[in-house]
């Protein structure tokens, strides 16, 4: 009976899930498509790239549909399909460094292929198969080794197996057919054929650009670097009214710095191949981005560890927290901006030093501040010490992180006079401003100067001083001051 | 006249280049050669992988040279020879991969391109071309923008290269030859047989294993950790006899776990294609070896800003240096051992946790008694809280450096249980040891027990007894400790 009941449940619950599969599956389905439709609409170059390889691979079929170019060129005209679907890379650098390794390297071993199988006949018929047997292995281990030199695997990879395939299917078909020479030139020639097709298409057809995007790239990464140190003030010192949960997602964008090497390095090797192009010249520095990159992920590096103590659960005192947090806000504000105008300048391709140098200083003036504010806070009992170890941790990284953002910003500007910036449009306005502000925000620096890193004799008042001196710098004299400077450098 | 004695020096200067031109081309010539040596040294695997490309490529050679089997494949003996080119990677990972997404891949589009031949000739003589065209293009435009999941991409963007490309060739050939079968079939014939050769070679031919490499890698990079922290206790506290040259090196090491993500990533995906080999079963769980090579990074992280210290010149006070000195090298020192011990369970696939706790233990009890020595060092005057800024930075990160390789020992703990690794063989012994150990190093814990983390109220007379309790942990003393429990757990 219990048996009975327990098969009619099942059959019950079987029934069910038959009935309701039909929904379930459309339910998945949509579910599926609205995931593709996402994923193109969050790059729509992903899906111009994947018509463009159609459009690519339709053109070459030509070779095959018009009777006149497929009496020239015969079955040899899979060649040209075969490199259209190799060489077709995402960026224009990608596809011109294939095509170009796959080429010469064509050519080369083509030329050495026939060489060689002219050398073997002299063997006999018994000698040929095994001269050409140990040209085959021989040359094929030494362009395998080849691979392995970081130099070639970087730009010649591609190349040298392409090397190792044509010379190996020449000198070992050669044996068979004396049409070698025909062979050669038909494999070539429609190589030829495939691989401009392919170069055409990606350079004249919405073109992706590897160096625009590594440009883009660094920027964007200095921008997250930004958004980070705001997001760590907010959280740090919330003074502001952002919720809890939005400042912490910008807290995390530096996250995905701290692994971007390799795509940064695979960048800047593509974009060396292409031609000069919208804004880039011909001989951009390319590899100096690589430079700003590793301070950038430095940065990175130092905000990981500050995250750490804004995840952790160790509470400082409050009275500490109060007296330094005027001065950590301003420098996380000021470099914060330092690194905004930094993006800025590199995507817009404008220099902008004086601005971003006003705010560094402000931020190097507020360390100064800071340095202060610690030797006033000296704990009292032995127990403060100890508590306020993660707050004077955490001043140290940022001072640290400060010191990054001007490496950053000198690196920059040394990169700006190689990739020829244009110089701010106005130029008698914003050294003005810029000297306007260094003065009015700066003002505490004559005090500070005595102020020496290693040790300081001047006494509590000049302290107080310099705190009367000091504007205050609350966030709505942050905006109107950013935005007054933007006026002027923009 | 002076024209004169200027040709006249300019041709003597020439002359002495052209007699010295052999002798340093000879010297370019030799450098490169032993550069290449060099390089072949470093790694012999890779000349043995060379070879190994080069037997596959003289083996599937046979299919032209040797009579028989050249009547059954004729031209078509190409694609083998293609196959084995662009299969033979490295690994047994990486060509058992490609391999199996080349195979399978040629299967379904081949029988895709034949459907789609057969399709089209329904559309009479006209348009058949354009059937066959719409299919090529909406076909290859959706497998490219396949390629963009980074699902696909990871395991099976060669298969969808692939597919493209056999379904072209297949489509566009069928227009013109009416034995489309049997070129579909010999195309999947030799890829078969070009795929399975090098398959073959790859595995039984000194295998290099994807997954050996990783988990050596995983290994090497604790190891690396150790040292540098090894050689940052020798740099920061020069107490040993090491140069200083000779421990900056060592400080170095973890540099390059900074950035080896890829690497990790690429090794872990082409470990799982590969069999069961060695100590490695088929589901071996290869990607916990990212979570423990994560948390590797964050200490490495760590260890970036700490050496950020060592390189600065930021001189702090010699008393606050020696209160803190003992603490910071005994945690340093155990943190390292533990390193060290964890590598070497990794490494000989034994469990070792005894061991390893004993020395998390002891770098534990050790940050009790740095918070002690810090309290006892509370600055007197207001100058020195500014000075011992760096310090107190240090022994903070130095603090999380330990908590990061607890972590590390409880994700390998965690680990060694999925990966089925060997109880220690005498465990009779070494728990006792590891006890005795705890008892003997540790026995400053009971008195540590009321000093929670964020508030202490014992009075300076226990701190005083802790001292004296602790035994002092010179390194002949360590040497003979880790060698009595290496003796033990081994």
């Amino acid at each position: 009976m219990e048996m009975d009941l327990n098969a009619q449940v099942k059959k019950a619950g079987f029934l069910q899930r038959l009935k309701e599969f039909p929904s379930k599956l459309k339910d998945g389905v949509t579910k599926r498509i609205k995931n593709v439709q996402k994923f193109g609409k969050d790059d729509p170059r992903r899906i111009i790239h994947s018509l463009k390889v159609g459009l690519s691979l339709t053109l070459v079929s030509m070779l095959y549909y018009v009777r006149p170019l497929y009496n020239s060129f015969g079955v040899s005209g899979m060649w040209a399909i075969l490199t259209v679907v190799v060489v077709s890379e995402f960026t224009v650098g990608g596809t011109l460094s294939k095509g170009l390794n796959r080429g010469f390297a064509t050519l080369i071993a083509g030329a050495l292929g026939v060489g060689a199988v002219h050398l073997a006949r002299f063997c006999g018929d018994k000698g040929e198969p095994i001269v050409l047997g140990i040209f085959v292995f021989s040359l094929g281990a030494a362009a395998t080794f080849s691979r392995f030199f970081p130099r070639i695997k970087q730009r010649y990879d591609y190349g040298a197996l392409i090397f190792i395939l044509t010379f190996s299917m020449v000198a070992v078909s050669g044996y068979r057919t004396d049409e070698i020479l025909v062979m050669a030139y038909q494999r070539l020639s429609t190589i030829l054929i495939g691989g401009t097709i392919c170069i055409l298409v990606s350079i004249f057809v919405f073109p992706v650009w590897a160096g625009e995007d590594l440009h883009k790239m660094i920027a964007n990464n200095i921008i997250k670097l930004a958004n980070s140190l705001e997001g760590f003030e907010g959280e740090y010192f919330p003074s502001s009214e952002k919720t809890s949960k939005e400042t912490n997602s910008c807290v995390q964008q530096y996250k995905s710095i701290l692994t971007s090497k390799s795509t940064e390095d695979t960048l800047a090797n593509l974009a060396r191949w292409e031609p000069g192009h919208g804004r880039f010249r011909l001989r951009h520095p390319w590899t100096k981005y690589l430079k700003i990159a590793g301070l950038v992920r430095q940065c990175a590096f130092h905000l990981e560890i500050l995250n750490g103590y804004v995840l952790s659960d160790v509470k400082i005192p409050q009275d500490f927290i109060s007296k330094i947090q005027e001065p950590c806000s301003i420098m996380s504000r000021e470099a914060c901006e330092a690194l905004k105008a930094i993006a800025k300048s590199i995507k817009t391709m404008k220099r902008d030093s004086v601005c971003v140098n006003a705010y560094i200083e402000n931020s190097k003036n507020a360390i100064q501040n800071l340095r202060i504010a610690l030797k006033t806070s000296s704990p009292e009992t032995e127990k403060d010490l100890l508590e306020i170890i993660p707050g004077v941790t955490m001043a140290s990284i940022l001072i640290e992180i400060v010191n990054y953002v001007e490496k950053i910003s000198e690196a920059v500007e040394e990169f700006t006079g190689l990739a020829h910036f244009k110089e701010t449009p106005d130029p008698k306005v914003s050294p003005e401003l810029g000297q306007h502000q260094l003065l009015h925000r700066g003002s505490v620096k004559p005090v500070l100067e005595g102020d020496s890193e290693e040790e300081n004799n001047s006494s509590p008042h000049v302290v107080i001083n310099v705190h009367d001196e000091q504007p205050p710098t609350t966030s709505e004299k942050k905006v109107s001051g950013v935005q007054k400077t933007r006026v002027g450098v923009v």
